[in-house]
């Protein structure tokens, strides 16, 4: 049997192709499928048309040895992605009692008193011989069968539990066709672009072959990943650990984290580490520093508010900023950021507290200052420091950025590295 | 010539097969095309390698008279869409001087002094005979042209000049291909489901011809689309108005706009229209709803600023609500909600102001209330008005809902319909 696998993800649903819904489930599949060394060539989606189905799965088959589809199993007339499937390799469904006996229980929990709609059972249906998914996140059961020298795997359509039965029952599934695992390590960088760590990297990122390092970039971040092939979880971390060291010798403290979720996901475990506490004054970033942070859940063990001033005066009646101040230093400037983070911290009393002041644009604000300007303050009970940016125009990546440039002055502080260090975005 | 139309969508690109990065060029043309009333049956995305993207090509012939590209027409050697398809479809190649001078110049504003690299000059090459799409948003010109019965249309990846281009050049010419023309609009809904949506207006959803209308779910929003198709603008809106009209009678003040970008547009929208300013104090949203608010450029005019108190000493320090209240009445409670909007408001001095106080979850805060429950509140100078919610769970569902429920009151008051309307969602 050879190592080497080729999946086509194939995704069942007319709201996908009407445009009413994008396909994550195709990229979050994809994800974990490039992370365990297998090759995906194709994603194809098609509607809920038996016709068109089977058409699609007929050319997968000649393409892939691995066909992993999404959607199509849950209650309605349109569901037929098992029956489909089913019949495409001469299988027969058999009606499965244990999951019956779950979807009724999961509708008696929901739904208690009504009846259970008869198409509700048609979910219990299964190809015999097929590794059952049991579904804990919804009611539809996903499997997995081999037939015709192809593994086919079905998940269901809705992105969570898509997602959550990828990770518990697929690629349990997957690693278990190869004698080797894979194993892998994100590492999270802030503060310089693919091209400069490319460079910095660029023996590693070609000459290696076992274990890998490839770049990996996301929604404008900047992101490692090192992979190993070994027969087992602790080799496969011993051959990973020296090149991690490399790296980490490469980029020092542009690192700024490993194997995390979010860049606020890694602030949050960090103020808890260090029992640290933060607020957050925010004018051009509106709210979008104080949402990430709250977006974690249990942060509010260290988050504890902030302040939204998206107006001069709001800025003097909720942080008590001198409004002569703001008047002869203008609303984005270095003192109004450094007054931001320090009237916020002592309004609070939290440890740490950050203020953040630009011109998100897309227009000017009638000044000198051009639009992309943006003042980044971090506030201690001793310092206060300041990041003057220009990062240029689309307002939505200058907010992401600017609160991304706010994380990255907190976590700095709190692991001892300078907080005004060279950074370039 | 049939105005029957299949159209395929071909998204050419490794960093989608890797899962770097989620297809929503694919969801955007879709979602165009079925404006248009273009059918379409299958996505394919193929990676950057020229065999697969033929037999792709090959097949998409088979079964669409449009095929839409998007990818592999920018200037490094794996873009490779507009060769690929030149070839297969027996056209020449040639430089366009036009697009040339238009690359050159380009370059120049960003990169002043630095020399053109050669591989920029391919994106000037254009198959012969065909119509340009001229890039205003990057380098890299889309086209279309027809050839054996098919037409195709290459637009660029990334999804800002996708987008652009699709609007600008791609309906452009798919409107031609018609002799009849299609124009919509869409009604934005809260406070029904879908299926009560449904069950209202099932004999216009089922049994119009032209114009029609479709429900129409994105992102936990409800919508409706009324099409018609017709010889001119004027006179689809003349088949289109006594539908309109039916629908507003059935739905009446659940319909809160036609045809906006997001709720929170229509929002920045109507306070300008009534010259009425906003702040906010959010607890479990977290500064989701000012984050929103502030996303919409102008927002300023009319949003004010907001809190994020995200713990109780908070509440009290920056809205000055007395810590007793708060230990009688628990932080999720009713009170803490009417006067959270009403210290908000006196703060800064806003016309409205709205309160956010729930248990967003997952864990509980060791209280009786349970997760899920939240009170939105909105003040104004002589009225104080609480929606106590029960919004089951999720964290991010939850906060997305108290949020729409915050602007769905701010749109009553401001239109004069009841606040606390009978509302299910």
């Amino acid at each position: 049997v050879s190592n080497i696998h080729t999946a086509e993800i194939l995704s069942v649903g007319t709201e996908l192709l009407l445009g009413n819904i994008v396909n994550t489930d195709a990229r979050d599949i994809s994800e974990k499928l490039s992370e365990l060394g297998i090759n995906v060539f194709y994603h194809t989606v098609v509607g809920d048309n038996p016709e068109r189905l089977t058409q699609a799965l007929e050319t997968a088959k000649q393409r892939a040895d691995i066909i992993i589809t999404t959607g199509g199993l849950g209650p309605t007339c349109d569901d037929l992605t098992k029956q489909v499937l089913a019949k495409s390799f001469g299988l027969e469904l058999y009606f499965d009692e244990e999951e019956a006996e779950s979807i009724r229980h999961f509708f008696h929990t929901c739904h208690a008193g009504r009846p259970i709609p008869e198409n509700n059972m048609q979910q219990a249906y299964l190809p015999v011989g097929c590794t059952k998914f049991h579904n804990l996140w919804g009611t539809a059961p996903g499997c997995a069968f081999e037939a015709d020298g192809v593994h086919v795997l079905m998940l269901p359509g809705p992105p969570r539990e898509c997602n959550a039965m990828l990770n518990h029952c697929a690629i349990p599934y997957l690693r278990k066709l190869s004698d080797e695992e894979i194993f892998s390590h994100t590492i999270h960088i802030f503060g310089a672009g693919e091209s400069a760590v490319e460079e910095q990297l660029h023996r590693q990122m070609t000459e290696l072959a076992n274990p890998t390092l490839a770049p990996y970039a996301k929604e404008g971040e900047v992101m490692l990943r090192a992979t190993a092939k070994a027969k087992s979880h602790a080799e496969a971390e011993a051959m990973l650990q020296p090149l991690l060291a490399e790296v980490e010798t490469a980029l020092g403290d542009l690192i700024y984290a490993y194997d995390v979720a979010s860049f606020e996901a890694s602030i949050v475990g960090l103020l808890k580490e260090k029992q640290c506490t933060l607020s957050a004054a925010e004018s051009c970033t509106g709210g979008l520093l104080a949402q990430r942070m709250t977006s974690i859940p249990g942060a509010s063990a260290v988050f504890r508010g902030g302040v939204t001033v998206y107006s001069n005066e709001s800025k003097s009646r909720l942080l008590g900023i001198d409004p002569t101040l703001i008047a002869e230093h203008g609303a984005v400037s270095e003192l109004v950021a450094r007054e931001m983070a320090t009237h916020m911290r002592e309004t609070l009393e939290t440890d740490l507290s950050v203020g953040i002041t630009g011109l998100a644009g897309p227009d000017g604000d009638g000044s000198n200052t051009s639009v992309g300007t943006v003042f980044v303050s971090l506030a201690s009970a001793t310092d206060c420091f300041v990041r003057e940016l220009h990062l240029g125009t689309g307002r939505t990546r200058l907010r992401t950025a600017a609160v991304n440039h706010a994380f990255d002055m907190v976590r700095r502080y709190l692991t001892g590295k300078p907080v005004l260090a060279e950074y370039q975005v």
